[in-house]
């Protein structure tokens, strides 16, 4: 049984892995923290979890985490995480860190997009971008991994293909995209109240928001294009799951089938993406309660355009479930071991 | 014009008298205080106001309120309306309090359940408890009004006929009643944010929530009948709204047609209370966004019970609207005035 | 593998059938059937299960079914599912009906509450009610079950301790329960827009709910009382799960502790049933998405009552989650095997 | 008093224009019709209108209402509309159409995208489209109103001074909508079951919508430029309101100094567009419940684009406000007579 640690176990993200965790045939979960007064019994702040796990939560002490776990996640706020990854690393520790303190190879880009200095510019060179569906092999043999943020994870897979190939203008990238509201984290907040939400829609940080470059960088990257997002996220009022809708120039005639061909000649063997069937749109709910990227695809000859649609669950393929998938493939656990493919949609 | 004050004016219960008062033919708003760390503009927080109103909102002066307002509305927590009541009073204003500070013409009644001394038992024993439709007399020539609480008010005006008529046992009255999220007012909150609400429901305080010696107290006064309340309150995925569902044991039989000409006769002719038809039950979109209570009954001859239910708008006819009602009254406006009675469910 | 069909495959009950199977180790379904105009994809309509199930929908032909499955999902509105249950049972298949055609032993009483006559009162007399927790050894021997009601499950649950030991007055059980949607059924309608329920919340079905003789009987039967309830459903604007909040009448002192301890010694050991710990009640939000009842418990001693708080997700342990519960029990599998203990509440 | 006909009153729309007109001061509702089986009630359709109307509900008999209205209201389905309007102004009426029939001067763009002839170009080639901040002085003069499209009302208002001045390019417009749930409208339904619809989120109609010629069409007229929209629907899980966010390729640099004077120069003495100050963008919540357009303004010097959030409620502003305005204007009373500028988010 593989012995694994969740810093930061509270949070909407945290409890999501440990709960996944729960339910993993190959793992013990040997140590919870979080930033709390005093110790706290799991179950009583989720009464659900009471009687499926005894563990107390207590305060990070990176020491007597790495005495007990092999396995690290890190479910901590951008910039924290960066403070304690190299220890863990130079306790032999393997890390999957959801922060997006080691998603950029270039620190610099890190620190201008997050307005602070890196404190671990070795450990960012080193760090693998968790996104299995491009990155396996290198995940594989990762100690460290940069869990992708949660729109660039939709995003990348939907849009990669189309660039890769070079039907699509990549610097003419559009991303409108909506996300429930788990996205924003579990902690006291005014403008997150259930009446600030409920019957609301809107847009927020448009042009400025920080998985920006996330998305260009990886793309370009991946891709061997030049890449320029707009990227204008949306808060719906879910619980859960994002759904984000790309327009995309096409820089030649090309059919709907012909796109279909090619989407699923690089994701048609991908155990967490589902292509939609010619016409059919994926919706948030399919992929609510699951690890699944649903992307569909349509074409508009009308205006020459790409228009792709992905939907994730923002806590699992966007950041707790992929976080277990790289677990999975980092210590040889079957890729899909523990992540749930169907989902039941409450509310 | 009547010029008014707003003490506490932020809050979900104090920008609702605003907007009231901002259609209200025959008042002019002229001070609004809140607790701020430096003056703000109440269309900065609340933009859907800019341009509309030009005040800005500061900390509490007493005094500058008394130099600007005739009239006082306290929006403020329990137990700090009385530290600030009784010099508006004695500067001669009007007052309607929105807390639960004045509802007890006995203070120690106050004390016990709010487990705090009372600051002011000589303004205790002068308030109105302001329910028109029971009060409207002693309403008129008041200086201070306690404003009921929203549980109150619609238990209240969902009992009082039955009980005065000594068709129910005072003493066996159950109410199992279920509110929108803006009950728990407008604060950072763990506990209320979107993602701990949605899709979730949940009861609280049972058998311990403080309205219950307020509906207890109130009925018994006004009915001439002991009383004894069972209450259960439950959150529900709402912005606004509650419904209670009254279990009342029957002394005698009677018809639902003897019933319903009974409640007619009490509030056929008031402005803000409506009867269902018979074989009809109130629904929350009926009421929200009015300052209208909806009854309906049933009878059960089987299990030989009265069940009533009753839906208002907490913000309206359980806080802020019945406030304005209340102030109407007192200020010789028309008791409908600046009052909402069709409203448009949004969410 | 055990061969299954599910008649009546896609309304919300059925779907939900569909995807527990789909996880359980021990079971291959072999036949969908439901009301069609011609053969449908059930990944047509329900797009997360294309790639996971092949089988096509079709009307139901008994004969067709009998040859192919051994074990039946009767999910067919009420009064439909006797007029097929007998043959199923003569071809010698095991039966799970989720109506209530077969609830009730005595047949004269499903015939005065749902105004219609029983067509298999051999079958009525025959049937096992499928509450495990209280029938658990008749069900390992039955052919032929009786799934219970959604509101009956939750609500026999959370008395059933309490009146078996003479602690309450079982003619005077009062039960509010509140409802998600998905309670009404996956069919064209009115009332259950989503406009219609969103902001809304109603009472129904006062005093006349078919529920009622269902928990009277049962309880009665179980417990060997005399029963009455009063018995108030709500509708909620939530998909899933019900809470109920039930009042029952105290016969002699007793401490919330000695409560604790003997609805322990009753449930401390099911698989399904939770007890929340001293001073918690459950929340709708712990059991979406599980096969759970929680209990919470809170005795009254100003008024003398003990009030009950149980919750299930309507969709598992109040349908398709016990049916398979019972499938479990009279197949010899694992009595939990597929059924999910931890949800991911969406929305 | 101006006697007024709703034509289609128990839809959204119609009940909309209904409620909006009980709070008109200079309108008399003289007669209502709707497709029903026998005359109903309105209010035991709709028991919050019980007491304030007495009206019945009957099939439209266009004599009759020519007997009774002076002025009528079309909340008819698109191709309906044009069958009983020529009746009406023929008998000197004058009309407000909310269907699409009339919103094209040229019937074969109609024809073209609604996929079925025109039968009654002459009236098409008279209607004035009912966008008073665009057509106002020749909506004050016309018989026959072609009351804008929900989502085209929300786009032309933030898009037509850019357009107009030439700053972006016409025809590289992208429009994200968002929707309310109520613009699919009032009738038996299984896509829009609350179900279906609450946690969910989904595009639709793709490069498809008939709203998109509307746009391209009014747009193009009005400021005198080729146009080209790409626009991508989407519905939300809320009752009501319309966010759009458009993606617009600046044609020269330009400062969101600029671009807020311009637009204030446009609109910044109309009575139902706000804008939004300098950083802040529109939410839902805002305009539910009113007749208000607002707009938000972002330039993005990065990529070089102009992105403008613009909200409105969908029955107000987006239908049967608007229709009311135009009414106004038609009619000789003031604009915003009996128009909602603040709304009460319910929900």
């Amino acid at each position: 049984m593989l012995k694994v640690a969740v810093v930061g176990a509270t949070g909407y993200t945290g409890i999501e892995i440990v709960k996944i965790l729960l339910d993993h045939p190959g793992v013990e979960i040997v140590s919870l923290t979080a930033k709390v007064d005093s110790p706290i019994s799991l179950g009583a702040e989720f009464p659900e979890l009471a009687g499926r796990i005894d563990l107390e939560v207590d305060n990070l002490q990176v020491e007597k985490v790495c005495s007990l776990a092999d396995f690290v996640f890190l479910a901590l706020p951008h910039t924290v995480s960066m403070r304690f990854a190299p220890a863990f690393l130079a306790a032999g520790k393997k890390v999957v860190d959801l922060s997006a303190d080691y998603r950029f190879r270039d620190a610099a880009v890190f620190s201008r997009w997050y307005e602070t200095p890196h404190l671990d510019p070795a450990g960012a060179a080193e760090a693998v971008y968790g996104l299995p569906e491009i990155y396996r092999d290198p995940i594989v043999k990762a100690r460290l991994i940069a869990n992708p943020g949660c729109y660039p994870t939709g995003t990348i897979l939907g849009v990669y293909p189309a660039l890769k190939e070079g039907l699509v203008d990549g610097e003419r990238i559009i991303v409108d995209a909506k996300t429930g509201v788990t996205g924003a984290g579990r902690k006291p907040s005014l403008a997150f109240l259930f009446p600030e939400v409920n019957g609301n829609f809107r847009a927020y940080s448009l042009g400025a928001h920080k998985h920006t470059p996330e998305m260009e960088v990886i793309l370009a990257e991946a891709a061997g294009r030049k890449t320029m997002v707009e990227f204008a996220p949306h808060l719906l009022p879910v619980n859960r799951g994002i759904l984000g809708t790309i327009y995309l120039d096409l820089l030649r005639e090309v059919s709907e089938e012909e796109i279909g061909r090619i989407y699923r000649s690089y994701w048609g063997k991908e155990p967490f993406v589902d292509l939609c069937p010619p016409g059919r749109l994926p919706q948030l709910r399919e992929v609510v309660g699951t690890n699944v990227c649903r992307i569909g695809l349509k074409v508009n000859p009308r205006t020459r355009r790409l228009l792709v649609v992905t939907a994730i669950d923002n806590l699992l393929k966007g950041a707790a479930g992929q976080a277990v998938q790289n677990m999975n493939l980092m210590s040889g656990f079957a890729e899909d071991s523990g992540l749930p493919k169907l989902g039941r949609v409450g509310g």
